[in-house]
């Protein structure tokens, strides 16, 4: 399960459809930027742009 | 992709070994309770108590 390259080539501001799940993986040796995925509902993952005000309310509220 | 059940039998309070992802898995049709599975450096994966003092921190960092 180790992670190797970033996952998320474009991000997304924000998404409409309800989540179910939040992973944020920080910087690491392969890929040296934070990275915010999100499984929404029907199970498609969206990469999110960790800077943006809608992921950034979305981590205060974990 | 859809997560059937919860994932998480038994949880630790806290880890020792660096954490290079956290999946926070709200409650759900099929499982009704919050889940924090943390990915370790060396790939293992572990399920952390969601209300211990360490993950409650380490949430926050987010």
């Amino acid at each position: 399960l180790f992670i190797p390259r970033c996952r998320c080539l474009k991000t997304r501001k924000f998404v409409r459809v309800p989540i179910t799940e939040v992973k944020v993986d920080e910087p690491r040796p392969h890929c040296n930027r934070r990275e915010v995925i999100v499984t929404l509902k029907d199970g498609r993952e969206q990469c999110l742009d960790p800077e943006s005000k809608f992921t950034k309310e979305l981590l205060k509220k974990l």
